[in-house]
């Protein structure tokens, strides 16, 4: 056995397919979101403009955000010295948890390391709790979901992607008394695309199904006081289960959930994967918490974020690129090749100083692999200005397919 | 389905047994640590001295650590707004893995957002990597292995807790040309004993398997520089996988895996666990490196951490409590039953300020239900000599069972 070998093996294929990801190294500076520095791997820097990032808002640099950082830290120090039962539950982290459950007006949320692990510990544990459960899933959900699904080991069926009649073709299939649960998004990340709620919720009521959204590309986003799709909708007190990030549109970091006091009261009791682990440290809570405050009355930046996308995406039409719109926040240009994606990536980041991330397989499937430009309401006039002109030179450099500019 | 029905019942089931967990609501003070104030239920507040943090050293509230913490958030902000790959690794978590590379004197390191998660991702994931891995795991590890390992779904096989002999017969047993894995702690946190580092690793080596060593109770803790019991024992290049956390010796939060080059590569490239994730707020990965680099150098914290748990457990024998001794920085005193384990915790906590978490099933087997205490350096003579007298009452007023003070 040559464990080497096989290392060597594995590694190679990520080469032979063109998906051998290199990351990029970079330090935004506070107060001047989305501009970065990017350090070469010999050591040399180069000024950025991160157009791939996460933080949607730009609530990372937020001095309301930084400043409850910084008072925690100076309150209570660096981390919280244990897991959630055994000393690691501080006030930080029920202030947290109340403000999310608020946020959801659900009775109560659970507050995880991560949305990831929020996701892949409670759907792991439902099964569990509803012995016999079945979960049925769209085929889009993220990673955390399918992990999360695939360790509860209960049975699993999956809907082809936003396809309600698929959905009701499997529930009609499935033991009337038989418990169920659907999972499913709001937005979909890479293609930036809505589930279907509304829908979906009328099969559960019709089924008897406990309903799962994961709102992680949505909350901060979406509704008056930022609760995601759902909130906007008014479909929030219809979903059993909502998961959401504190790391993305939050600007910090974190996951959790929000439900019914009992429903957050079993996932806390039984889930190894929010009980076995170190919280996270108070600060993180406290900028968590103080960010979503500011955006549950703050309408402005919601705003301006939504307005960005859209004057992206008109100017991206305008130079005929192709592009994947479904009138959310999320300005995916596909390229359907691994090898030209991370071209295209490159060129912009070392000739232009833009940096946008190629999305190759597993995160998105093969032949869809593309650019995903996340325009914020820090990226200022002249960012989007550089940005097409570059798009448009490259382009033309590298002759790729342009839509019909009349479609 | 009656789904409501099912969570009571899930709910009953712990209160009848005993183990319904209430978390105890607690702020530690920074500067005056292990002091903290803990808020009841009620609003009201106490102020208390915890005894059973895993900030064992109390370096979160070390300066250099919360210097680097408030710097970070000065210059970069609160989270790193993306995943690993698009747009989330930063200088910061450049410099925290070249620094645990180094602490480990292996090729590189790769930071997760827990040590949980990364056990879970690497475990789950060497599978992949090697077809056919069997995986030999002690009966004692951690959930994050346990669950890792069961993730994997490849075969595995339990030795029972510490016993050489009877993981040589199980290696015996198998292929000898299949891939295997021996997966072990250095210190196993609950009764504070030591795995034989030494005879597994000649076992791995007679066997041609890789070893995976947790040593997420002994990083920052043991050995020159820190880096662990195997540091300490001269065994660190023989191990393959070390897993460790950025969580308790450490004082922060994250977890991480240390190795040769092309094997944090390949889980790198692989474990969704890694991928699908926001990184680690710049912050948490600048505190960290500060305090790492700090238990690299200094051994007075170390040394007196050592001495605290002797002291302590001396005292302990001298008033013939029960303990398990080890010879660890770890002062488990058994109860064996949820209840009274609670019990005490309880009037420990109203009576004397003294907040020692009972820890229950499933985190010990049933039976063995203890008061787990970490003495640290910064816990001073007149918290010990209180600890020692509250217990002391307590064990005569309840009618406790004293080991014969002559053994
Ligand atoms: C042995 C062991 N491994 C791993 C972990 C997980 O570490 P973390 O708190 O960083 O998730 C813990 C405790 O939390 C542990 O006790
Ligand atoms: C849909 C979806 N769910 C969950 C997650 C995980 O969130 P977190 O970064 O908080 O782990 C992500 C991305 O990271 C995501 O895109």
């Amino acid at each position: 056995m040559d464990y080497s070998a096989k290392i060597d093996a594995a590694i190679q294929k990520l080469h032979d397919e063109g998906r051998y990801r290199t990351f990029i190294d970079i330090e935004r500076r506070n107060g001047h979101f989305p501009h970065a520095v990017w350090t070469r791997p010999d050591g040399t820097q180069q000024d950025i403009t991160v157009w791939c990032g996460n933080d949607y808002l730009g609530m990372g640099q937020h001095p309301a955000v930084l400043a409850a950082m910084h008072e925690a830290v100076d309150a209570t120090g660096a981390g919280s010295g244990g897991t959630r039962n055994i000393s690691g539950t501080t006030v930080y982290h029920r202030r947290l948890e109340a403000e999310l459950a608020d946020l959801h007006r659900k009775e109560a949320a659970l507050v995880f390391t991560s949305a990831y692990i929020a996701n892949e510990a409670t759907l792991s544990t439902l099964p569990k709790l509803f012995p016999g459960l079945i979960i049925v899933s769209d085929e889009l959900n993220h990673a955390s979901m399918i992990e999360g699904i695939k360790h509860g080991r209960c049975e699993k069926k999956i809907f082809r992607h936003n396809d309600v009649a698929h959905l009701r073709e499997i529930l009609e299939g499935l033991d009337l008394s038989a418990p169920k649960l659907i999972a499913f998004e709001s937005v979909y990340s890479m293609d930036g695309d809505f589930g279907p709620i509304r829908e979906i919720c009328d099969l559960a009521d019709e089924f008897n199904a406990l309903t799962y959204l994961d709102e992680v590309h949505a909350v901060g986003l979406y509704g008056p006081r930022g609760a995601g799709v759902a909130e906007r909708d008014g479909l929030a007190d219809r979903i059993d289960i909502i998961n959401g990030t504190l790391g993305k549109a939050y600007g910090v970091m974190g996951g959790y959930i929000s439900a019914s006091a009992r429903m957050v009261d079993a996932i806390r009791s039984y889930a190894p994967g929010f009980i076995f682990t170190t919280s996270i440290p108070p600060a993180i809570a406290a900028g968590a918490a103080a960010s979503i405050r500011f955006l549950k009355e703050d309408q402005s930046l919601r705003a301006r974020h939504q307005t960005q996308a859209h004057i992206l995406k008109t100017r991206l039409k305008g130079i005929g690129l192709p592009l994947i719109d479904f009138g959310s926040h999320i300005v995916p240009v596909p390229v359907g090749n691994p090898v030209k994606c991370k071209m295209i990536s490159d060129r912009l980041l070392q000739d232009d100083g833009i940096y946008v991330q190629p999305i190759n397989f597993p995160t998105v499937p093969r032949g869809t692999e593309r650019l995903r430009f996340t325009p914020s309401p820090v990226h200022g006039p002249d960012d989007l200005d550089r940005l097409v002109r570059a798009l448009d030179k490259l382009w033309s450099h590298c002759a790729l397919s342009r839509e019909s500019l009349s479609a």
